[in-house]
């Protein structure tokens, strides 16, 4: 089944083989990680997609020297396979398994830990005039996809990419299709290039580079002019590309290994950047994920049979879910509610609301930054824009947020989907500073939903707060407590906690979010043994209730609990607000504060549960903080 | 003198003069605006620049229900002279008098607070698309520089304009020249289009625009063809704009009043985004300015003679100056060590370096997100980048320095300038965030030096660190405390604070960074008083020194003083740490932290003196707090 794959446990076995038997080797490529991920779950469609380009790529070039840099990295799963891991890979996304994204702990081919879209441009920039310094001749190249490559950092990296005086390829992997529709006008210029280019046209261009190249030196710039000369493209992305002097070479067809072969050899011997446009087809191989690449880009387990059968069901409602519905009804409600995504209308579960509305529903691609500066334009003109995009995400929009949202105090509301740890994906989606860089802001609110009937509240209030509100919720199963919590069930009220234990009146959990659930359960835990301790939902983390610090004040303990970094955190605002109080009255705190939260290191992937335990904010883990506390007083 | 200026208190007496009489108008507001700046300091070449196209567009259009949109926006004198605010002008950049940017708190004219690069074109397209719901009928125009519209945000937006449906009107002022000279292959491209066109063009270019578009409705898209295929240039911007699919207009002459009414008449009638692309010479008018727009761009005051005398010096050496030469010695020391900037070579003192070490040193342009990650890239390379960026425009690199820096670990160096409070230039550029973002990234460390003695020391700790190093100091005279302050010229060693003064051993000031001056001020005063306090340069903001946490647990009374909002601040971290060790050694604070640093609000532009002060962490204040602290004991 697998023998050519069986004999490759790294690149330079692979370099063994004819063009021929690679041809066989990417089907056992794909084989392999078709079958494992039907067992593990992770993204399938655009690792088959680009199995040919990988093979290809590590044939010509030796990437233990030559320097590879993913953008995303989600689809580098072959190359994961090719670089020794093939044995681990059924292992992947798992605890101490292997990263779902390039990751150089695990091997030295894997230059960066990416996952967030944009940055291979710009490092590849860096890498090519560190070896431009050095005086070094390793070949560098970025690998970047149609989605990624109009994002804003992946354009400022276009535009300085002339600082390179030596060779740099970028490999435009054109899969005509982003997580969902590709946006934006780029996005449809290459579309359009696509359509009105056929497989035979493919084929002539990849011989017009192939003869107007020289192999090895030659007049480049000479051979450059001739190969343009020779584009007869109705619509030519040599016109994007030009105004940034970056030559352009393309598109041919990223499945043909032993065209690719060869044009990697030739492009590669120019001394200079330039831009080789491939395209691919995401779910090549797989008929299943073939014909529906949407189905396949992120997937649980499955079982394969040729037609698929359902993936398992978790069947439980998840936050997002909770989201989605929310804002449906509010859509229904009111006229003003925009909803704007930034290339995650699945993901963020805005996708009903997008059907339901059409004409209130923007989705700007992976361009986090304008998205928000959009959101900004709507509600200065008296609208109610709700802007959702992923915890790590947002990181791109801080600026805007500050400048656009914060400055102009206006009333967007900011929904942050995977604030907190997020299980599998790991640390470069770990959501762990957004109360951070949230709260930091004047006129910012920030509420976090604890479960289904709090979502509904919260989004009900955000909107019609009438300033800037962000709403974080994480990536998780969203409990619905409406008979064990039916506090939960009240309207949001600007900075008001809700008690849901009262408790023996000497500790109290403060929770804020989802991981009142943990609180709870930990409560229920601490009551079978005896220790009765109070349970309060903060449900705000700005402005915050003075009545949880006011507890330490009369010498309770208060145990904050989050799914956020310990620094600059929900217990980090508590903490401030209750120095700001003892400097004012003149007094010390008289109890305790102690802050449940993340530590200052990275969390690997792995289940969600046993992470929030790992950090502290678990069910079992608040427990065990509370038992040593009862003992040690 | 300014016969015609003396009549206008609002755009709507502008439009009462004919084009003639505009003409006038526009010396009378250069002279204005010259005269004004000579007092007060400020922008002056690039408002001089647009002062004719400032006044063409409140001709045409009313910007009361027009929405203007300014980007970066220090070019928005005129503007505010024609807007009802020409006799407050001369309060310019002063406490409680105009700001140097758009402010809407000044007038119903100004749309958005700006004073980053990059934002119009977005927050343009969003209120494009409000007035698209609404159905309303106001023209949308924004305003952008030729060195912000290649930033990442600008991109984006143009990528997204096709949302909008309606019109919008883009008009890229190409000065032909960034803050300094500006970077980048689209740049690059712009000047080479300028280069090939001469007056008479324009003039042509002018005319054909205003022969194919009908100046009330008519068939538009096919007007725009057949202007387009007039378009007789050699190298044509529209090449640039088309894969956009952004009609282009274009170039003309942005001084030519007449022409500029007329153009904005006609594009205005489209119906859907166009660009329109003026030339303008920055100084304009003003012959020194003329003759050297970069010594003009944001000038202190001067006086006006013709050929103009040198401005008073402050003759003060300011932080960035120290950083200036601390650069120069590290440089020369050690080969690996390479500068980039993101268009502000002179404002971070980097134009030493570049001078000195050219092939070492980068401008990327308005691009501090690429900056970031091409540094990654070199430091993966095993180089010692050095990113110098003011701290709100590094707002605009977090994701990038969440995942390319602090998740690779990689030994790159962040000098933030301008962090704390930046005097004149007001809320927009306050650095009152940066300890608070960079404090939650994993294995990044941050330093602050005092004084001049201190910035070679951080400097040097920083770039051999072998691990990632924010370095923050504010828009300030650095002082020179050698004598002083014999301990700043100790060398940094992680997580070690320096004590400067012993005092009685009850209260210790705790300052990280320039504020140190201030403590000490503070404990000279008090000391007078008969109070002896203890004070601690802090040094490292992370890892923090034990050692000052462990005074609060002695019973000490600590005062934590930073230059920085107290929401996730230095103090914040030193509660953090209290907290911490609270838990895990089970025992309560003996004493007390006050955290002194700036309130959830923005502060208002003015005497940076002053604004340290406001906040409670200038001397005075410090002092204030020791007494009522030492009163209530």
């Amino acid at each position: 089944m697998s023998e050519l794959l069986n004999k490759i446990n790294s690149p330079q076995d692979m370099r063994l083989l004819s063009v021929e038997e690679l041809k066989k080797l990417a089907q056992e490529v794909r084989d392999h990680i078709t079958h494992s991920v039907s067992q593990t779950g992770g993204h399938l469609a655009s690792n088959l997609g680009v199995v040919d380009l990988t093979i290809a790529m590590h044939y010509v070039f030796d990437f233990f020297d030559d320097k590879l840099l993913w953008d995303v990295g989600h689809q580098c799963y072959a190359h994961k396979i090719l670089t020794g891991r093939k044995d681990e890979f059924e292992n992947l996304r798992k605890r101490d398994g292997l990263s779902g994204f390039p990751s150089p702990d695990e091997s030295p081919y894997d230059l960066f830990s990416v996952g967030h879209a944009g940055t291979a441009l710009a490092t590849a920039v860096g890498m090519a005039l560190g070896a431009q310094h050095k005086g070094t001749n390793e070949k560098v190249v970025a690998l970047v996809g149609d989605a990624s490559i109009v994002n804003g950092v992946s354009f400022e990296a276009l535009n300085n990419m002339s600082l390179v005086k030596r060779q740099l390829l970028v490999v435009l992997n054109d899969n005509s299709m982003a997580i969902d529709v590709t946006q934006g006008a780029i996005a449809k210029f290459l579309s359009k290039v696509r359509l009105t280019h056929t497989y035979e046209d493919m084929r002539k261009t990849t011989h017009n580079i192939l003869e107007h190249l020289p192999v090895i030196g030659g007049r480049m710039e000479g051979a450059i002019k001739n190969f343009t000369r020779t584009l007869r493209m109705a619509v030519s992305p040599n016109r994007l590309f030009e105004s940034m002097n970056i030559p352009y070479f393309g598109p041919v067809d990223g499945h043909d290994i032993g065209s690719l072969v060869k044009l990697f050899r030739a492009i590669s011997e120019l001394n200079r950047p330039v831009i080789l446009h491939v395209y691919t087809k995401k779910g090549k191989g797989f008929t299943p994920a073939d014909d529906d690449p949407r189905r396949f880009h992120s997937t649980g387990p499955f079982v394969i049979n040729g037609k698929v059968e359902e993936e398992p069901k978790a069947g439980k409602r998840i936050f997002t879910d909770a989201f989605s519905d929310a804002m449906l009804t509010l859509g229904e409600a009111d006229e003003k509610v925009i909803a704007i995504t930034a290339a995650m209308p699945d993901g963020t579960g805005l996708n009903k609301f997008r059907d339901e509305f059409p004409d209130r529903y923007y989705d700007v691609g992976i361009a986090e930054s304008a998205a928000v500066d959009i959101a900004a334009g709507l509600a200065k003109q008296g609208l109610k824009p709700v802007v959702c995009i992923y915890s790590t995400f947002l990181q791109r929009s801080f600026d805007q947020i500050f400048q656009e949202i914060s400055q102009q105090n206006l009333p967007v509301v900011i929904c942050i989907d995977r604030a907190g740890l997020v299980g599998n994906d790991g640390p470069t989606h770990h959501g762990m500073m957004d109360i951070g860089f949230m709260r930091m802001l004047p006129n910012v609110q920030i509420v976090s939903p604890a479960n289904e009937a709090e979502m509904k509240n919260a989004l009900t209030y955000a909107v019609n707060a009438g300033t800037p509100v962000a709403l974080r919720y994480p990536k998780d199963v969203v409990s619905d407590d409406q008979i064990a919590l039916p506090q939960c069930q009240l309207p949001f009220e600007e900075g008001k906690s809700v008690v849901i234990r009262a408790g023996a009146g000497e500790i109290f959990i403060v929770a804020i979010g989802s991981v009142l659930t943990e609180a709870v359960k930990s409560a229920d835990i601490l009551n079978k043994e005896g220790i009765s301790v109070g349970v309060i939902n903060a449900r705000f983390v700005k402005p915050i209730d003075e009545k949880i610090v006011s507890l330490a004040f009369q010498g309770k303990t208060v145990i904050t609990v989050e799914d956020h970094g310990v620094a600059c955190g929900f217990g980090s605002s508590v903490l401030e607000m209750a120095a700001k109080k003892a400097q004012e009255a003149g007094i010390g705190v008289a109890g305790r504060i102690i802050t449940l939260a993340g530590p200052d290191r990275f969390i690997k992937a792995g289940p969600r549960g046993s992470q929030l335990e790992e950090i502290g904010v678990g069910a079992n883990s608040i427990v065990e903080t509370v038992r040593k506390l009862v003992v040690s007083v």
